[in-house]
C-alpha cells in the first residue's frame, strides 16, 4: 500500500463524519432490537420521509452492489431483463451481479453516462420478438459513473416513458448527495421519490461508515422485501449501526451539507485544471472529474498521487479519474495543482 | 419496540466492545486503499494467521449469512448440494439463501444441532443416484444452534470423513468464539484452519460492530475470491473498518476473552436456573441455552425480559433461549434469576 | 445393458404408439410453423381443451422434469418455496433442478405419497418468520411416485385450502393417464383443471415417443409463458412433433384407453401376486406397484425380468416396483407370475 | 397459420429425413434402458467416435438452447462469462438462458458472425480488473447465424488462442452439417474434437425430428455430466430416440450429405438470385443466405413464400434470410426464382 500525498482514488478512503462517530460511540451499549427493528431506524426513515413526501418503504444495506442487485433481481421475472448505459455500474464493475440472479444486463452506448427516452426505446423496439429477453427494468444512476447529472425534466421523460411502457426505474444513488448538491442540479430527494419505482441513498460514499438507504417508492414492490434482502445476505444483525448513521445524515440537512463540500472541492480542482489549459472527458459538476493529461504528466503525478486512468484518449494523452469527498481538504487541492503547476510548466 | 429491564434476544443488541469505536475513531480521517487492500487489514489477517499457523487466505465480509452464501456457492458446482444438520442455520433461518445460488440444502435429523460421521454417511449412501444431487460439502456450526460446541476429536473424525470421501468441510463460526472458549473446549483456531476447507470466524456476535473473517484453508478454493465476493454484494468499499475491528479483536486475545465473558454469564444463568430445578433441552456450555419453563412463567418473564421461545415441550412447558454476550452484565443477570425465584415460587 | 425376459423398470421402456407413428409418418414432409405455433399442435390443444372445459393456456414440452422446473421457478419470486411430499419427484430425482432455479423444496414425510390439507397446514405455519422462505407452491403428483391416486374430494379440500391461503396447486401429471383410469377414480381432467393453478398431462409414460402438455388455469401465471420455456430451454424448434402425438392421444379418447391398459397389467400382476401370499409397500391401482419379496427371489428374479428395489424393509425382504404400461403384454405378466410361482413353491 | 408455395423461414419445417422415421418404427417396440443408456444410443456413439477419433464422452439432448445452457453453465464458475459475437445465438434468441444460469455474455461487435484472436483478446484485455466478471469461454458456432463458416486455420488460432489464455473454446453446431459441407470447408469433425473443448453435433436441423449430440472432447469437463444434463431438465425419458436418430444419421454419411444437400439448393438460390443482380449481406455458402431486396420486392414475395427479414439495409432495401434444408426440393427454388424474375422485370 503506497504512501500519496493525497488519494484521489475515490470518496471512500476515509472513515465516517465524526457526528457520525459520535452518535455510534453514545448509543453504543443501549440495547436495540436486531435487523433495523430499531428505534434508531425508525427515526432515521422518518426524517428521510419527511424529505420525499410519500410512503415509501426504506430498508438500509451495506452496500451499493448488493443494493443494486437485491433490488433489481426482487423486481423481475426470470426473463425480464434491466436496460443500462454501458458506463453503467450493474455493467462493468459489479463482477456480474445481475446475471447471478440470473438476469441479462442489456446496456446501450451512451456517452455522457445517461439515458433517455429514445435510448431506451430502441432498445424496447428491438427486444419484441419472443425469443429474446423481455426488458422490464432501467437502471439510471444519479451522479453517473462518469461525473455527469440528471436535471429534473431528464428524470420525468425517463418516468413517463417507463410509465407509460411498463417498465420499472430505477435509480442508483451511489453518489445521490453529490448529483443533487451540483449548482444547476433542479432536482430534490422527493422529486425521485415520486418518478421512481426503486432508488437508493447512498451513505458509504457521503460521510458513513457503510451502509445505503433503498427507497421503495412503488407499493407493489414493497411487499415481502425484507425476506429478499435476507435471501441475499444484505441483512445486518445489528442494523442499528445502519439507521443511527443515516439518522445523524438527514438531521440538519448534513447528508447535501457533505455533497456540496464533496463537489466544491472537485471545482476548485476543475477550475485549477482549466486554468491550466486542460481539457475534461465529460463535463461534469460532481464530485467526480475526468481530466485529460499528457501520459508523462500522468506518470509523475501517480507518484505523489493516487487517482485511477480512466480511458486512453490517443497515443499521448489520457483522461484520469479523480474524486473528491466530504473529507478532501482545501490544503490537498491546492498542493496538487501546485505541483501539477510545475509539471506543466 | 419494547423496553425490557434486559434483553436476552441474543447477542447482537449492543454496539461495539469501546476498544474497536476507539480505533475506529483514531483512524477515522487516515486515507485508506479500499475493498480491504489496506494496511489495518492485512494487520488483522496476519494476527489472525499467527494463530491459525497456516497459509490460508482470509477476507472480510459484513454478516454470517453473507459469509455463508459467498463460501458454500464458491465450493460447489451447480448439481452439488450442502449436508446440514436440521437446526443449521443455513436450512432455516437464511431465507433460502444458499438455495438462490442454486443449491440443495440436505439435511439431518441431529438432536444436539451436530453432525457426525454417520449421519453424513447415511447422506452420501443414499445420494448414489445419478438423477439426484450430489452431496459435496458438510455444514457444521461451532458452537452450533442450540449451544452445544464439537471436541477436536469430532471434528477430526468429520475432516477424516470428509478427506476419504471427497466432501469439503464448511464451519460456521458466527458464535466461534463462544464455542472455543467453553470450559472444556479442546480446539483451538489452529486446528480448525487444519481440518476444515473454509470456515469464518465470526465478529457480529462477539463485540464487533459487523464483520465476520472468512479463512480459506483449501489451496483449491482460493482462486478468485475476490471476485466470488465482490458478485454476491458482499466486498465493502471501506473495507478497513472491519480490517480495524478484527484487528483490535485479535490483539490481547480479546477475542477470546470477549467469547469466554459471555459463556461466564451464561454459565451464571444456568447455575442459577438449576438451582431453582430447571431442566434444559440442549446440553450447553456456551452462551446460549435453552431452559424449559412452564408457560405461564413464561409469559410472566417476557413482561420484563426479552427471548426467544424456541419449541414447545409439551402442553404446558417450553424451552426458552436465553442469549448472553461479551456485553452482558451481573447486574441483569441477577436481575433476571431474582424475579424468577420470585415466579417460581 | 442386460436382455431380460421382460423389464418392468419403468413405462417408457417401448417407443409410441403405432397411431403415433402412423401419423408422425403421415405429416412428415409438410412444412409446419415452428416452436409450437404449427396447426396440429393447435389442433391437440383444441382437443384437450374440450376435455378440461376452460379457457387454459397450454404449453408442450420434452419431459417431466423440464416441465415442474419450468412451472414452478415461473410461478415463484426468488424467496418463495414449493411443498412437496418427501416422495415428491422434485425432491428426490430430479438432481436438484428446482433448487438450480433458485427455489427451496420444503418436504412434507408423507407414508402413501400424498399431501393434505393439515400436512401443508403445518408447514405454513412454521415459516410465518420472516428469516425463512416463504411457503408459496404446492406440489403433489397424481399418481403419486408410490403408485397411490387422489380421490375428487382430497383435491378439492387441497384447492380450496390453497386458495384461502395464497398458495398456488401444482400437479405433476406425468402419470396422470394412469391416475385417472384407475377403477376407484372420480376425477376427470376438468376437475383438475377448475382445481389447480398448473399441471402438466404426461404423455412419455403412456404412449408419446416424447412429450408433456403443460396446462396453465390460473390466468395470472399466463403472461410470457413462451419466454418462460425458452429461457428453460424447453422450446422445441420442430414443435409440431409434440403437437401431432398429443392430436393422436386426444383422438378417440387414446390417452385414457392406453392408461386403463396399463393399470390392468398392473392388476393382474397385483391379484397374481396376492394369490401366492405377497403383501406389498402401499395400497395402488395404478402401474406401479410395490410387492414385498425376500432378498433370495429377488435376486432369483432378477436373473430376468428387469425391475428397481425400492427400498428394504426389513433384513430379509424388500419392497420392488414393477411398472406397467400401454406395451405391456398380457404373456409377460404371465411369464412373471409363473416364474415367481416356481420360485415361491 | 398461413399456407406459403414454399416456406424458407427456416430449416425445421419438415418432420424427419424418411430414414430415421423409418428405424423409429423398426425398433419402436423393442424394450430400452432409459435416459439414453440403451443401446442405440450406444451404437450411435460409437459411430460418431469413429469420425472424431477422439475418446471424447457424448451426450444427447433435445434442442440447441437446452445444450448451450447445459454446457456453458457446467464449465463456469459464478463469477466468470462466456464470449461470443454479437450475433451469437446465445446473446440474442435465447431469452436470457445463459444468464439465467447466473452467468455474463460478453458480446464483441462482428460483420461476419465470427470471432478472431484478436476480438477475443481485447476482451480478456479490458476485463483484468477484479470487480468484473473474468472471461472464461469462448462460444463460436459454424455455420454462424448469418450464413458464413470458420475454416480450419481460423479454429487453430481460436484454439490456440484460448489454450494459452485458460479459456474454454465451445462451439455450436446447430448447423454444423452445413457448415462442414461447404465446397471450401477444411474442416472436419476430427479437427473441431481435436480443437474445441466441447461443442455439439446439430441433430434437428438436418434430418432429426429432434436431437442434439454434446460432444465433450476436454477430460476436465466430463465429470457427472448425467447430473448436468439432468438438472438443467435435459434428460430425455426414452432416450433411445434420440440415439436412434444419430444413428441412422452417421450412417453412411447421411449427415454429411444432407448438409450437402441443404447447401445445393443454397447454393442454386444464391446463383439465381446473382444472376438477376442481387447483392448479398453476407458471403455464405452455407444453408443460409441474406440477399438484399426492394422493400416493394419483399412485400409482394411474402404474400408465397415464408422467410424472416433480417434487416433493414438502408430506407428503400432490407435484407430477407432463405433458410433451405435436406427437404428443399429443386421445384420450390426454380419457383421462387421465377416468381421473383416476374418481380424484378
Amino acid at each position: 500500500m503506497k504512501k500519496y500525498k493525497y488519494s484521489f482514488f475515490n470518496d471512500y478512503s476515509e472513515g465516517a463524519h465524526p457526528l457520525i462517530l459520535q452518535a455510534l460511540s453514545e448509543t453504543n451499549l443501549i440495547q436495540a432490537t436486531g435487523y433495523g427493528l430499531d428505534s434508531y431506524s425508525a427515526s432515521a426513515k422518518e426524517k428521510i420521509l419527511q424529505q420525499l413526501r410519500t410512503d415509501s418503504d426504506i430498508f438500509f444495506v451495506s452496500g451499493g452492489t448488493q443494493a443494486n442487485l437485491i433490488c433489481l433481481s426482487s423486481m423481475l421475472r426470470p426473463f425480464e431483463a434491466v436496460i443500462c448505459a454501458s458506463s453503467g455500474h450493474i455493467a462493468v464493475h459489479e463482477a456480474g451481479a445481475i446475471e447471478a440472479t440470473g438476469h441479462k444486463v442489456i446496456t446501450v452506448p451512451s456517452k455522457n453516462g445517461k439515458l433517455s427516452k429514445d435510448l431506451i426505446a430502441e432498445v424496447v423496439l428491438t427486444h419484441q420478438d419472443e425469443h429474446m429477453v423481455k426488458p422490464k427494468a432501467v437502471f439510471i444512476s444519479n451522479s453517473t459513473e462518469v461525473g455527469t447529472h440528471y436535471k429534473l425534466q431528464e428524470i420525468e421523460e425517463l418516468s413517463d416513458y417507463c410509465k407509460i411502457n411498463n417498465l420499472y426505474l430505477y435509480l442508483d444513488g451511489a453518489r445521490l448527495a453529490s448529483g443533487l448538491a451540483t449548482d444547476d442540479s433542479d432536482l430534490k430527494l422527493s422529486n425521485i421519490a415520486t418518478l421512481t419505482d426503486i432508488f437508493y441513498i447512498g451513505g458509504t460514499k457521503n460521510g458513513a461508515l457503510l451502509g445505503e438507504a433503498i427507497v421503495i417508492n412503488n407499493p407493489h414492490l414493497k411487499s415481502e422485501f425484507f425476506r429478499v434482502i435476507k435471501q441475499r445476505g444484505g441483512l445486518l444483525a445489528k442494523g442499528k449501526i445502519l439507521g443511527i448513521q443515516f439518522d445523524v445524515l438527514f438531521t440538519n440537512n448534513l447528508y447535501f451539507e457533505l455533497g456540496k463540500k464533496a463537489n466544491l472541492h472537485a471545482k476548485y480542482l476543475t477550475t485549477g485544471l482549466k486554468d491550466l489549459g486542460v481539457s475534461f472527458l465529460t463535463d461534469s459538476n460532481t464530485n467526480q472529474i475526468f481530466p485529460i493529461l499528457s501520459n508523462t504528466i500522468i506518470e509523475s503525478l501517480q507518484k505523489d498521487y493516487g487517482f485511477y486512468i480512466w480511458e486512453k484518449v490517443d497515443m499521448d494523452t489520457s483522461a484520469i479519474r479523480l474524486v473528491t469527498s466530504w473529507a478532501t481538504t482545501d490544503e490537498s487541492v491546492k498542493m496538487f495543482l501546485d505541483d501539477l503547476k510545475r509539471l506543466v510548466n
